[in-house]
């Protein structure tokens, strides 16, 4: 049981693989399950259920199992694109529920350093989604990051010679927030985007 | 993709049955995993294999693959019985390469606040194994909680009868501790327990 043989040592080593898991949080884990096998079934039910059914939308490119995906079909907005790094960043538009139009996932943002070129992302896909036309506002979402505002400042570039309404998600002081912990760049942000109230 | 009807949702809640494991670290790892195809195989079989391979030993009810479990059957000393609450506590002993007779596992611990007696645990197995003759030597590695405590000596009254050498692991300082930080009771314990030098 406690060589490297055994498929317990085997499942150790598969939760090792997880992001954040290391040698004894993999055995906590392991030792869970065992203590629970439906929950282990179950587990593992869905690991082969995921790997069978999730592909990428032939749209839009989020995680789905209907292709295209329930947002590209659903009753939605199709004149408005967001366009997202990934399907996490969808999902985090779509908890807002601030968004009705539909998504273009890039799968990653531009970096140079990381070798990640306009070539190894989705941007073909999205410069010809709006260039079928019917298009009137792409949404940028990348994420706030130096790869995240060049992808935004990159795609900006190649669409505003294609007539259509480009827009970028907001600078500012997140909700709830003190000021005093937000960092400096943010508070100089939201400071010169000042809303008027009366 | 985004309600509770798919199979990645249903992955989601499967992963956060784990120990440690929120709707984030959920999501998260549900991602890796969707991004790492082979590993969510790999992770799927393993957890199929320890479901329908792993048992506990019918000898020392450590979980094993095979019946009686290696160590039972290995070259090691039947004469002493190491005690153990559970499999994590054996496999803790067997790193420290310190221990070549064979285990007992229990189960548990006497825990009379969670209603957990001695019939709930293994203590007449280890008794039935100690009566058939053979042990020299019954060293109690239960936990240094209460309840493990508890446990240890309720063992050494049942145990002291049978004409058997009782032990306990010993307490004190732990390797490479500061001083500083070690708890006041460790530090009363390691000082009446001193050994002499020279």
């Amino acid at each position: 049981m406690y060589n490297k043989n055994t498929s317990f040592s085997r499942l150790i080593g598969e939760l090792k693989k997880l992001p954040g898991v290391g040698e004894r949080t993999a055995l906590r884990l392991a030792f869970h399950l065992l203590k629970n096998p439906p929950n282990m079934t179950a587990l593992a039910d869905a690991l082969v259920d995921v790997r069978t059914r999730v592909k990428t939308c032939s749209v839009c490119f989020a995680i789905t199992e209907a292709d295209p995906c329930e947002i590209c079909t659903g009753n939605r907005d199709i004149s408005t694109i967001c366009v997202v790094e990934n399907s996490q960043d969808l999902m985090a538009m779509e908890r807002s529920h601030a968004y009705n139009g539909v998504y273009h996932v890039l799968g990653g943002a531009i970096s140079p350093l990381s070798g990640i070129g306009p070539a190894d992302i989705r941007v073909a896909e999205l410069l010809e989604r709006v260039s079928v036309g019917g298009v009137n506002e792409v949404v940028i979402a990348t994420n706030f990051s130096v790869e995240g505002e060049a992808t935004g400042l990159y795609l900006t570039r190649l669409l505003k010679p294609m007539n259509v309404k480009i827009s970028r998600l907001a600078h500012g002081i997140p909700l709830g927030s003190d000021i005093e912990y937000v960092d400096a760049a943010t508070v100089q942000w939201a400071f010169q985007s000042r809303n008027q109230l009366s």
